[in-house]
């Protein structure tokens, strides 16, 4: 017997539901876990269904294929560990809690490598027997930068790319390599603070909260679709230096949060918008 | 075309959503939204359906009790507006609330009668041309009470009781009347400072949080299945009576969201605990 | 014996505790409560003292002014109650709940009138007994409506002017007159979102968390001194009508809470920031 | 100049602030930051005071004393970093997360060991160059063990024992010696589900709320003075097991926070509760 998770989407329909489960009742899977929505704005109906049996793959997708309408996509994934390639800087803390997760328990993913544009983390790295890899940015233009980091990632071949606070913009050919499998920590409640030093910004403009945000990465600068976010409350006596230090717990539980629930395959995207399961 | 809600729960087997969608579908009903839920523990299945169209009542309970394992619930709900009756002693905030979103929108109920044991909030009531009847419990056990309580309510006859701080305590007898339809605001965390006086409870043990528990009603005192529950952080600073004014809030904006989803049929109960679709 | 509370700020400089509580004690006044905070940033010392006894305000005031640095302002405020005008539109959430505590408890305030620019709220003003004017902006330009508006509260001479969903923007001129005294709620979590329409932003840009804002208005559209912030989670499943609803609750719990801040005279105004002592 | 704080507290009495920040004055030291709190119900009075200046601690302490009413604690606190001892059993999840903050940035504190009941962990704390010992309870009952756990941490002299789950009660003799020195994490939103396996507990009453206490430890089991909580949200979906996950992210945080604040001294334990200033 083994798990795995179908991931249907498609346009709207009477029936759709039923249409599936027959086919997976026909094919003798046990459904363990069910979830459905449909976005009446855009007509497009996402299910996510957890399912126990004895899998002939071709099959049962072609049989879904048959059933359902134009334009729908459908995914059926096995229920093995995923791989990831972490992108940092020079900040531990989303980093930091990833590796003691993975290790200790908190996070079923397989850490392949971690890459950073200074050396500032290797040390950390190396402590959990992960490969490290420093790919420098200096000397060189953006494109030249990314293409090292690209051949650095590359033989990883990784589910996906997770930016812990990689605090270097990409440029839409990188995006595109990694199409919805980049995900980012932004250390502000977005959309407010678009941009650099949200913190400062924060601080300016004396909010009483912070958050922070994680998302995929597309084309433009922190515009891509949201997956989760939260907030910590603050006071006037907070300097800016202390809503980054406030900060930094926000960041790491919502990159872990995020993380969790695309390790899980819970995540639609969709018009730049994200249907997260629980 | 009609909007109904299909609550279905039984033992957990093979195909269940199949079979239930199939059924829906047979009708010509569409499926808005559906939830499901397995309790492993227990080996029990939970569906709300959403569905959509003409309805042949009978012969789709006809259907789906055909179809259905032993020992399975379905109940067929209109999309209707409930009544409720709702019971008082003296404070007014969890009462306002619900008159105020009752009547300009919020929730979408009809309060048929509000009940005190004190004439208290009679003035508050009919501000929005609500029978307000007040039942003193003085010179009266609890019995001969109670029997005058449920002879007010008994004609209105309510799809739920509401105990909006009724700072009394209920009869076995009193609650079997009502089963699985007597829903009570607790001024703490639940299972934390059970019984009375919670908030000095609270005080005398140097909580850091308070919080308010909304629950069905069964015969243990404060031992009935929970809805939701919500806390607030407090400090040293706070007295007793600080803790009772920042309960207020939590305990007004609980048993609104609870009194929601039992409005939106989206509560099963079993083995005392609560299934709360969202 | 009588209670009062003493604001002091002014450039920051050595001793100024001790100076100001000596004089305090000189005065045979007993503090209460203490707060302060130095904005080192600005360079600028902020001390809220609650003191009890029999004052003689001149000789006291005139006591301080003597010995603080120039530059600094002091405000000794008794604790009678605040009288307040609302200005509405036409949704009943926040002037609701204002209605409710402070007939029934929560905050201790006067509502000296509520002034509409629609009819819309008068019956549910009318059921507290407090008087509501209806100045109407058809037919007017912005200065002929806010001119009517000023004069409807004039009469009142309010502590503060309340804008519990009054969905109109306010020109410069009307500021100037309450200036530090015009309290709004914006119903989302500014930075974010600025101007109309916040809930169809956030729809649109698939956040997962909403807010709310509770501010001093000064000439700039939200963008003064903000007094306290909350969020609520929210998921794919919230229609652009649904975070209107799930936002009500924010907005209104939010507004209160800054108002028992005004109401205590807990707030600092300074640089476009608040300081709100707890 | 140096930095220290100045924790005072005795028998309420007029003027203290001003008998206190006179000496301060009177002693050339500024007063960077001041909180005070007075408890009525017992009459006492509680001032934390961050001083900088060329300090004669003697001297001051001497006239601190001779002002100050009798029965009054004093203690003045050099700003250096404090050694910490922490016990642990099998789970990593709390100590990551101090081994992490204290070396990447967080957390200002010297971890001398880590001392646990089994060797699970010592591969994570050798990592991190930092000694750990294992004192098995195997084969000793609970008086051999104690004295063999004392025996490791006594040549650390720490100011604190971190109880970062530790799986084991302690007696009255061992808590008698670090008095107000022993921090533990409970994994419960205390005073609900006090003993052993509140998961569990909290799973069988159908909950909706999880949380985590950090506290003092005294004699008795999970009643010593709360120093701060924190919960979580949670739905009848998840298992027991979940609970566990999911708490495990309130836990570290909840601990790591009372952490910062027992370091910045800015807790006062007082008849079994806190004064923790912000």
């Amino acid at each position: 017997m083994e798990k795995k998770t179908l991931l249907t989407d498609c346009p709207d329909s009477k029936g759709l539901i039923a249409q599936i489960t027959n086919i997976c009742h026909k094919h003798q899977l046990n459904i363990i876990k069910n979830n459905e929505f449909v976005d009446h704005q855009h007509g497009r109906f996402f299910m996510r269904t957890e399912i126990e049996g004895y899998f002939n793959d071709q099959t049962l997708l072609a049989d879904l294929d048959f059933s359902l309408p134009k334009g729908s996509h459908r995914a059926l994934i096995s229920a093995q560990k995923k791989r990831i390639v972490i992108l940092v800087t020079k900040e531990a803390h989303c980093l930091g809690d990833i590796l003691m997760k993975s290790t200790y328990g908190g996070l079923d993913v397989e850490i392949a490598a971690v890459i950073g544009n200074y050396n500032t983390l290797e040390e950390l790295v190396t402590k959990f027997n992960i490969p490290y890899h420093t790919v420098s940015h200096e000397g060189l233009n953006r494109e030249e930068h990314e293409k090292k980091v690209l051949e650095a990632i590359s033989p990883y071949a990784p589910d996906y790319v997770i930016l812990a606070k990689y605090m270097r913009i990409l440029t839409p050919e990188f995006v595109k390599v990694y199409q919805n499998k980049l995900i980012n920590i932004h250390h502000s409640f977005l959309p407010a603070f678009i941009g650099a030093k949200p913190y400062q910004q924060a601080f300016d403009r004396g909010v009483k909260i912070i958050g922070a945000t994680a998302h995929f990465v597309n084309n433009d600068l922190d515009e891509g679709p949201i997956i989760t976010q939260d907030v910590t409350h603050i006071d006037h006596s907070y300097t800016a230096d202390d809503l980054v230090k406030a900060g930094r717990d926000v960041e790491k539980s919502v990159l872990s949060r995020a993380l969790q629930q695309v390790l899980d395959d819970k995540i639609f995207v969709y018009a730049n918008r994200t249907v997260v399961f629980q």
